[in-house]
């Protein structure tokens, strides 16, 4: 066939049309494919390009800052180009939409239009094609979806394909979400990666079990399953085959005039590295990563070997090799026809040595983490608006906070493990994106509170305080004479809400100081409290205002007088200690439940020496955790709404617990830091929680705060373990929390972002909460994790300000509260504030609505997680199932949500269902006969919702089900 | 215009047709050329690729042996290639033909049409274009031209073109006769390079006198100048303008969608580095070297930004740049119309700094150099008998040998200054292709020899003794009983010479004992001496036949009795002292000179410390060399026809002493070596000639063998010089000899190979022969320069056996020795060995012969440097005059040679005058008309050959003049 294509004749161009088929010139033979009955090496080129890391994303992608790494996206795709346009035989498969997207936008149509030939022929092939590679520890599942969806969307539209391989090969360790939802459910057909504990990958290259299938839902099993290709060793080629331009290596000398021919001992080279890998492979094909961290700055070099060495070895004939995808190569799994090993569970935690547990990473840099969480509730939150009142062509959009959020999601971005300068970048993109955000959300309440329909404001009264959790909120403290403070509280979840609002009160004199990035040291001394009641997808509105002269605040300070002390104003209450300051039980008034427990602060000494605990790894000192005090001063303030306890445990130590009249959990803040390391010791700060429970080694974490995960305390599911790190070891990611139980109580704890949770001792449970160590681990990010804040004077150690949350109950009851309060925490109440006179605002205004129906809310066991206007007008919605098959009696069970309710104001016109990274239709989505040893087996049925009827516009949810549809409104 | 091609529709190919112009796509504005009026930045792309230096040529070539260094010739052409094709306003300039070669001979038919076109539209220029960027200390002119004739002979034929620039970027130095031969007569119109001495520099940066009117050649003068272009500072880009993409550099940003954009930044940088430029440059035309050793790996990578410079540069508006070529910017500079300092001599020695002084590697591995020499002087005498016999398509010819010296005249190979395994590299090609060339030569032997005509045969009885020099010659002793050795001797001079032979004869045991790399430690014992006789362009045949048991060898031996003794069969004499063994006079009994006169050894102590001595940089001690003895033994052997004196100066230095009772010169043999070390000091071991003359600083040195330039110690013509080092800062290149004079006497030497040699007091010479170090010398190639030699066994330093030759005569008359030595010493008797009994060989075989009219001979001011049957079965013609203006009363005059008498056997149908390097006819070169500072002035008038008339057939020569016909025989 001939590609020729037809150019307009430009009088001012100059066309050259380059013939560069190498099956014309090059005389290599490379597009034989696969042999049956060989052993066949599927090479497979890839660059792995971290979104950001050591550099910017901006930097990596035109090649700035190469001082601290020589890495430019834009030679890899430029030159990639090229080279696959030399040879039809040549492949290559690409990951990061991030990347991609930047390079796409400054090409010409000409070039766009031979790289579209490229994708549709599967010559360029994406893999993950999410926004990045993202993190699986420390991110939540509603991100992980999105940043997918992001680069699903634009992959779809740019070529009109769909990824089939999930490609994680570098994350620190793999999550049951991933596989399952992200896997399965994005219409996946396998999934590809590096990383997993060393003495897991020794037995699974003893048995040849690296490849399984794996099923990440218990709740979906075999419906969920996917592909699992784990790597014998990394995701580089096999030693002496990495062809950088810029690398070391042995090129093939096939040329008879020059010297030193050396074909041979190169194709022998490449069967004694094919034959050693599959020794430890099923089938008779092997894959083998054909690249690394940023290569392929000039492809040809690469391509140029490759092809030689398919030409040579398969002229030998010994072994077959070939250019492939993960695509061709899990096909070729298939068609061996076999039976795979089956996986249940995730890969967590990572070591890849004895010394070298992953799991300060769940933790490390808490600032960036807490902040990506609370945009990350926010970016939902603000989408809904956008929707309600229609998104906008021009002026201010969504898309930024998405775009830096997607980023965000990277495995060196969210789990802490980039650079200084890099994380800065992270958050600078964060925050011009929550300032779009932010003007979309204003006009948005200023158009839906309009009593006037048909809105078309451009500017809006309304303000935010993204600063809230520092006590830093100007409108709140600068209200003009004859207004009242507007604040309307917007209620993103689908259900009635009640909380408590706080609103910080200073001293007047702080009222026109901009933020210069001082937190402020002093708990603030005055608080406005007010309890806010608001309807699903809609708002509430409340008016301030202060009597001039008396003070219009109230708080209530109490100076406890006995030898313990009771907290709680309501069901819940708290006892401590007035000597020691210690939490000594909690009770539960209405559900009989009485705890004895302890909550303590304690900090692991770093390792220092050969391997330092650091950004990645977690290697604290063999001796036990300091703990920070045996005895707390106790400062208790009441209220009607809730009651408090201040304590200072330390220095840098301060603590306020909380309990509601209307709420049955304990609410815990904390500010920590900054931490000392004057005595050259780094210091990895957790709360412990001590409860009188026989918990016999088990607890509970989540994945990505979807699922939750049995573990075992000194044991792993798929090898006996081989304790080294009785602590670092026994540590897992926590995004929605994690709980323990025995055969009565269930006690849970809930946290407001990303961190690393254990439980070391039976009845105990601990969370890391911030970290700050003096040395680099030695994973490349070549800094010690030593975050500080300076403003103009001086710099500090950073300083974490977060919540957790406790709750007790009978054994099988404590999933409602985590479902539920778990939303809530990731969706907060969203705060708006304007000055107005109380009556014009209210004859102006509409103070109280919902969205929906105002008869209707949404189950208690859904959520709606995404609720978004493209850009063609059309609707993305997402709805999930928040309870996992069995997790509760009431609420493991099929949902319906009414659409027409839901949707009351508008009219659905088309419904589609589709792929939970919407660039599919679900009905298209091929499950692959994996076969797994010992058979398939029988599992309990999975209920999954029905097809949704056009007409009846009601969508059905099984446990754990989340529903992806494109609507036409 | 649309350059699209049509391409047969080939059923098996995929033809891509990349569309790849920038004017369609990227945007960039780069094609506007000069602009009058502003400064324009000539940016000229370029790559700077040894022809083998820290790896080999074919390592270099491939990119193999990257530990060592990153570089990979094939990755620098296919991508500036591509690069190209991309846009039409890139251009790009190519040096080395041995790479080029290399890579052109296995890119596809369509790849090379590509190149023919970008070659043809000026956008791929070829600089230079010999084989490789010769060195021009240790070179000599006869491979200077046949390095450049090779190269030329490429271009023309893949091409057509003419390369216009000379491009000596990089040798560490720069001759007269670059300038004048390798310059002006190859047609070149402008030179430039980067290393000239760093006082030099400053001067010519204050007074703007870096690019000048060179006139290098006294006896042409403006009738051979060129126009030079010293950089100001190397061959790389101004700093931060270096876009390799491996490197650290800080690209153009001009994305608005990324951060960090910086395009007023980068222009800003790039006036302010154009106008320090413009500062110390005349015109408004400065030259960006866009370049650096062996960049271009991926050349997208520089492209892509001097694009943007370019473009926003221009759009700045302030300076204008361009893509430009040295040809381009010469015209431009033509154009500017004004006038240039006119430079004369040469740029020899060079420093880069006051303790820097590359003056070592005039000597450095003198064994390599002396190789090279020896091979050059028989590939000029292989292919004359190659042509009287007819180059053959199939079987040996003299290509490979070609290729190899042509290899080896790269600055870094003859230089000696690559690493250990590099000069292997150009030994083992030297020997491979040595070998091929001696297979050509016995082959026409047999054939010239042979009494019947038209000679077909393939094989040949004859063998030569390439290893002669170190006395292994296995024909010698292995005569097989009833027969003769047969020696043949060919005169590859147009003069008859009458020469002594030396054979070495040894015991008989070493007979059939292979060559294991030992040399013999011993002299030897015996030795046959002969005198031949052999006409112009022919042969002389000789037979020895031992007399079984007596033996037919004389030798003898005279034990001196006296207090001095005179040695010398002739009319040249030597007083030697019988106490100290020291030379004491020298006489010469037809002349009637008589100079008193001590000849010694003596070494350098290397520096060590910050700047060591080494390959390149000769950095002594401060202290005076130290005298190897002041007392030597002295052994005479006296034979009919030459007397020896023998001497061993120390354990490591011995001298033969010869006198020929036909010569008036004096022969000196010496063998230095292992020059030991374990006293942990380099040593740089020099002869030291002291005569009775007031020399008054001044002394002569030839420039590559051809003309002589007159050196003043301490002193430069350019420049007030600071003397920093008066020893290494006086030695000038030698590779034909020097000399000195006073007012009444001229002391002459002449070498064998390039070396380096100084006047450091009056009447003194030295010449380096041999040095060995401990240290490297901070230049690149990270050795030190410590050779040594291995056999089976053990290693040892490596030994050096040279020759040295001087004469004495009366002011004005040492020329005509030194011209016909040279010529003697360059083309030495090419001896070849049969055995045969001696009435059968000459029963059938022409033992004494002419190629020529047995009437006829050279003029003695005449040599033939070559004389070669092109491939097209044409001949290539060259004669050089050997005197210069002035030089010898009887011989500076205008001469003829009969080409009907020289060529007798053969008709020439066609004689066409070509330039230097035969590519281009002598008619068409145009000389630009340069004026220099001060006006061209009056000069004597230039003495050259008149044209030749087809039918006559003489050829004119004038003083120095070389000139180059291609003919039809």
């Amino acid at each position: 066939m001939s590609n020729l294509l037809k150019f307009p004749n430009f009088l001012w161009a100059f066309v050259v049309c380059v013939v560069l088929s190498c099956e014309l010139s090059c005389g290599y033979e490379t597009g034989g494919g696969i042999v049956e009955g060989k052993l066949n090496v599927h090479l497979v080129p890839h660059s792995h390009d971290d979104v950001g890391w050591l550099k910017t994303v901006d930097q990596y992608f035109i090649g700035s800052n190469n001082s601290i790494q020589v890495a430019c996206v834009e030679n890899v795709l430029d030159s990639v180009v090229v080279s696959l346009l030399r040879d039809p035989n040549r492949k290559f498969i690409f990951a990061e939409m991030a990347f991609f997207r930047r390079w796409w936008l400054i090409q010409s149509g000409e070039i766009q239009a031979q790289v579209k030939k490229l994708v549709s022929a599967g010559r360029l092939e994406f893999v993950n094609g999410g926004w990045c590679m993202h993190d699986e520890a420390a991110t939540h599942y509603i991100d992980m979806i999105d940043q997918t969806t992001l680069g699903h969307d634009l992959i779809k539209s740019y070529f009109n394909v769909t990824p089939r391989a999930g490609w994680q090969i570098d994350p620190f360790g793999h999550s049951a979400v991933q596989a399952y939802l992200l896997g399965a459910e994005l219409g996946f057909d396998s999934i590809h990666f590096a990383r997993i504990d060393y003495q897991d990958r020794a037995k699974r290259k003893d048995d040849k079990s690296l490849e399984v299938v794996w099923r990440g839902s218990k709740t979906f099993g075999s419906s969920s399953q996917i592909f699992t290709n784990v790597f014998p060793r990394h995701y580089s080629p096999p030693d002496c085959f990495n062809f950088e331009v810029s690398g070391v290596f042995e090129p093939i000398q096939d040329e008879p005039l020059l010297f030193d021919m050396n074909v041979k001992k190169r194709v022998n080279d490449f069967i004694d590295a094919a034959l050693s890998q599959a020794n430890v492979t099923r089938t008779n094909h092997i894959m083998w990563t054909m690249g690394e961290d940023f290569k392929y700055q000039y492809a040809e070099s690469w391509f140029k070997q490759m092809d030689k060495l398919i030409h040579y070895v398969n002229m030998d004939g010994r072994v077959n090799a070939l250019y492939s995808t993960p695509s061709i190569y899990t096909d070729a799994k298939l068609a061996s026809n076999i039976s795979w090993p089956l996986k249940t569970h995730d890969y967590f935690p990572y070591a890849n040595n004895e010394d070298s547990y992953w799991t300060g990473y769940f933790t490390s840099r808490p600032a960036l983490k807490g902040y990506i969480r609370s945009l990350s509730g926010y970016y939902l939150a603000s989408r809904q608006l956008e929707y309600l009142v229609g998104r906008r062509n021009k002026g201010p959009n969504t898309f930024s906070l998405g775009d830096a959020l997607g980023i965000a999601q990277h495995h060196d971005a969210v789990s802490g493990t980039a650079k200084q300068h890099t994380t800065n970048d992270y958050q600078k993109r964060l925050a011009i994106g929550a300032l779009e955000a932010e003007a979309v959300v204003n006009l948005a309440i200023s158009c839906l509170t309009s009593s006037t329909s048909n809105c078309t404001i451009s500017t809006s009264t309304f303000s935010q305080c993204p600063l809230l959790n520092i006590s830093f909120c100007p409108p709140v403290e600068n209200i003009p004479s004859g207004k009242s403070l507007v604040i309307v509280a917007y209620n993103s979840l689908g259900w009635n809400r009640t909380d408590i609002i706080r609103i910080p009160v200073k001293d007047a004199n702080f009222v026109t100081e901009a933020y210069l990035g001082i937190s402020p040291k002093d708990v603030p001394k005055y608080w406005l409290l007010f309890q806010a009641s608001v309807p699903p997808f809609g708002w509430n509105t409340y008016f301030v205002t202060q009597t001039p002269g008396t003070g219009g605040y109230v708080s209530v300070v109490d100076t406890p007088q006995n030898d313990t002390i009771e907290i709680g104003p309501g069901s819940l209450e708290m006892l401590f200690s007035l000597q020691s300051g210690q939490l000594k039980r909690i009770t539960n008034s209405r559900t009989g439940i009485d705890l004895p427990i302890q909550q303590s602060y304690l900090w692991y000494a770093s390792r220092a020496g050969i391997q330092p605990s650091g950004a990645y790894i977690f290697h604290p000192e063999d001796s036990p955790p300091v703990i920070v005090s045996r005895s707390v001063p106790i400062k208790v303030i009441r209220g009607p709404l809730v009651e408090e306890v201040h304590q200072q445990f330390n220095p840098w130590i301060y603590q306020v617990t909380r309990l509601y009249k209307d709420k049955e959990h304990a609410e815990f803040e904390f500010i920590i830091g900054p931490i000392p390391t004057d005595d050259g010791v780094g210091k990895e700060v957790i709360t412990r929680i001590t409860a009188d429970m026989a918990t016999n080694k088990v607890f509970y974490t989540d994945s990505n705060g979807r699922d939750f995960l049995k573990r075992v305390r000194d044991y792993r599911e798929d090898w006996p373990l081989q304790v080294t790190q009785p602590v670092a070891g026994n540590y897992y990611p926590l995004n929605l929390g994690m709980f323990t139980t025995d055969n009565k109580t269930e006690l849970s704890v809930l946290v407001d972002r990303a961190t690393g949770g254990a439980s070391i001792n039976d009845g105990e449970m601990e969370i890391m909460f911030h970290r700050r160590m003096l040395y680099d681990d030695h994973r490349g990010v070549g800094e010690a994790l030593d975050e500080f804040v300076c403003n103009k004077t001086a710099c500090q150690g950073l300083v974490i300000r977060g919540n957790y949350y406790m709750s007790i109950d009978h054994v099988g009851s404590g999933s409602k509260w985590r479902r539920t309060t778990g939303q809530e925490i990731y969706s907060p109440l969203l705060l708006a504030f304007t000055h107005e006179n109380q009556e014009d605002y209210k004859a102006s205004h509409s103070t109280r609505s919902t969205t929906m129906d105002p008869n209707y809310i949404l189950p208690p066991n859904v959520a709606l997680i995404t609720l978004q206007e493209l850009e063609d007008e059309s609707v993305l919605l997402r709805l999930a199932h928040l309870y996992e098959a069995g997790e509760d009696v009431d609420f493991s069970t099929l949902v319906k949500v009414e659409l027409k309710k839901m949707f009351a104001a508008k009219t659905i016109k088309m419904i589609k269902e589709t792929s939970l990274s919407a660039n599919q239709d679900k009905s298209t989505i091929k499950k692959l006969p994996w076969k797994v040893v010992g058979g398939n087996g029988s599992e309990p049925p999975t209920v999954r919702g029905g097809p949704v009827d056009p007409s009846a516009l009601v969508v059905e949810l099984g446990p754990m089900e989340i529903r992806t549809f494109i609507l036409q409104v």
